[in-house]
């Protein structure tokens, strides 16, 4: 019996991107007509079946929610599952966890093989390479058709559907201004570039708080991790290189890591530099000092994505569509890395 | 349109439990004939139709792989998924990702969404309540009609199919001749209850090593934690009540609420007590003193599971039938909780 053809195949045996054959089967007008028809001509020649979205909603009782995840090794996503998933139970609904590993392309991969009659509906965190190229013509297809979809923590304002984020800046804020009032006046950042919007958001309400305090910005305090692989490096000459008397970092690896080059250096936390991280798992309890830190509450914003999902999957036909974004508020959890 | 009834909502109109039902549509003898008779004629007359696997099997080209493990809070078996997510790819397979969240119930239920032909084949860490329960027959009959399965970590004889475990025995033998050779005298063990297979493995190693060289074994050393959620406090009050110079924990959470409960003892690890745990986390290498620790690589143990169900999937007809089980091998990671 003959395989059934993927998209992948499809794009691999004409030598162009996943992106592009999805687009042109979707008879996007990115495509070139040349391309679009012949890769429309290879896909009918190898009845390759597009995700028949209209079809599975019709008959949309899996009772299956689908989620898709940037990473999985990630305390923060697996708290969000673990939120999901208790809600869907209390509801009856099955979870099905699948893993873009940040990529563009897989998470186009597994949008199709999900949204292909095994789901009613997704939870999804946007893959760092999707928020980098702005790409989302296969999610604004999905909710287009009228497939629910709910975007937590990475979301954009392009995709209109439910959304569960934090109030990343609102978050900033409470961490920087925690700080000033200890009475720092270096204050160190280490977030992620800005294509990554927690990173963007988080940078947003450090300038916002320093200005607001009327203190300078110096952009040589501000360091900003491209390649996660080299971020214990990048921080250790970032601190060697800088007088910082405090460090706000946008999660609580960076933050360790903070702590480590500081003591390194022969400074103590919270004596001569205070340490602030956000998320809040094992090792900002653990640690020692444990680390002050925004909680990002990661089960209940899974737990709020379920119950959007599920409202919208139960909603009846006739009543009015609209979306909702909810904010799950953060909070300052003050331990011991930032002065008393 | 009629929703498709599921297994669950059969065991609750007839209020019979899960298993029962799904034993009875399999005509297992386990069950009264009554019983039996009862539940087919209430699934006939819903329509209900029971995992088709012969069926999807001949179709099979889902190219999908499910994975099912116990929690996902937990790197252990993050790190797996994380390994099984890089052979897939390269091998052109996505993934699945299901929790049986330690239920017996999730499981089968997890099982029969995932075997009616969304996935090719299963790799599976066992619920904690399915071993506790000694009920196969979800699996027994998912293998016996030549589903793939591979089970990892949590696995049984009873259940024949491939596996990939760790040499627990000799990882646990390691650890605790490690500590001997130090000097280490009265060593105690935190563990959990035997029906967890890994924790009676670690433990058998345990009382072997000690056999070995002549120790007596002292029972008031062995604590076997039943309940996850009050373990920190069972640990300290044993810890406070029994005089150890080195304590071998069976993960690494149990290793560092033994070391916190040392130090609020007014005792220095490793100056008065050492410490060595299990798995090979975040925790343990971040933690201050860093654990020295049994390393149980999960990512190799996702990618070898991968492995062999890949191998199975793409094995021609006529190739006989083998199970192999694949035991990776532990080793002592030396830090600063154990004396030089």
């Amino acid at each position: 019996m003959k395989p059934k053809l993927t998209l992948k195949q499809i794009a691999r045996e004409l030598d162009v991107s996943i992106s592009t054959v999805s687009k042109a089967l979707r008879d996007s007008s990115e495509i070139g007509e040349e391309t679009r028809k012949k890769i429309k001509a290879f896909a009918k020649l190898y009845n390759y079946r597009p995700n028949n979205i209209a079809l599975s909603l019709k008959n949309r009782k899996t009772k299956t929610i689908g989620i898709i995840i940037p990473e999985i090794v990630h305390y923060f996503f697996t708290t969000v599952i673990s939120g999901v998933e208790q809600v869907a139970n209390e509801m009856g609904y099955n979870v099905i966890v699948c893993l873009s590993n940040n990529s563009f392309d897989k998470e186009v991969l597994n949008l199709e093989m999900l949204a292909n009659g095994s789901t009613d509906g997704f939870i999804l965190s946007l893959a760092k390479e999707t928020m980098q190229k702005e790409d989302y013509h296969h999610l604004t297809e999905v909710t287009n058709q009228g497939m629910p979809v709910v975007l937590f923590d990475r979301v954009v304002d392009e995709i209109h559907c439910d959304k569960v984020i934090i109030d990343d800046v609102i978050g900033a804020k409470k961490a920087v201004q925690y700080l000033l009032d200890k009475g720092s006046k270096k204050i160190g950042l280490v977030s992620t570039v800005d294509y990554v919007s927690v990173g963007k958001l988080r940078t947003r309400g450090y300038l916002e708080v320093l200005r607001e305090n009327n203190v300078e910005i110096d952009d040589k305090l501000i360091l900003k991790i491209e390649d996660m692989d080299n971020s214990e490096t990048e921080i250790k000459d970032f601190i060697d290189k800088n007088e910082v008397d405090a460090v706000f970092a946008v999660n609580e690896h960076f933050a360790i890591y903070a702590i480590k080059a500081i003591q390194e250096k022969g400074l103590k936390v919270p004596e001569d530099v205070s340490v602030i991280g956000f998320t809040d798992g094992e090792l900002s309890k653990r640690f020692i000092p444990s680390l002050t830190t925004v909680s990002q509450h990661g089960e209940r914003m899974g737990a709020e994505a379920a119950r959007l999902l599920i409202d919208k999957l139960e909603r009846k036909p006739e009543e009015e569509e609209s979306y909702r974004t909810v904010i799950v508020e953060t909070n300052l959890i003050e331990r011991n890395s930032t002065k008393l």
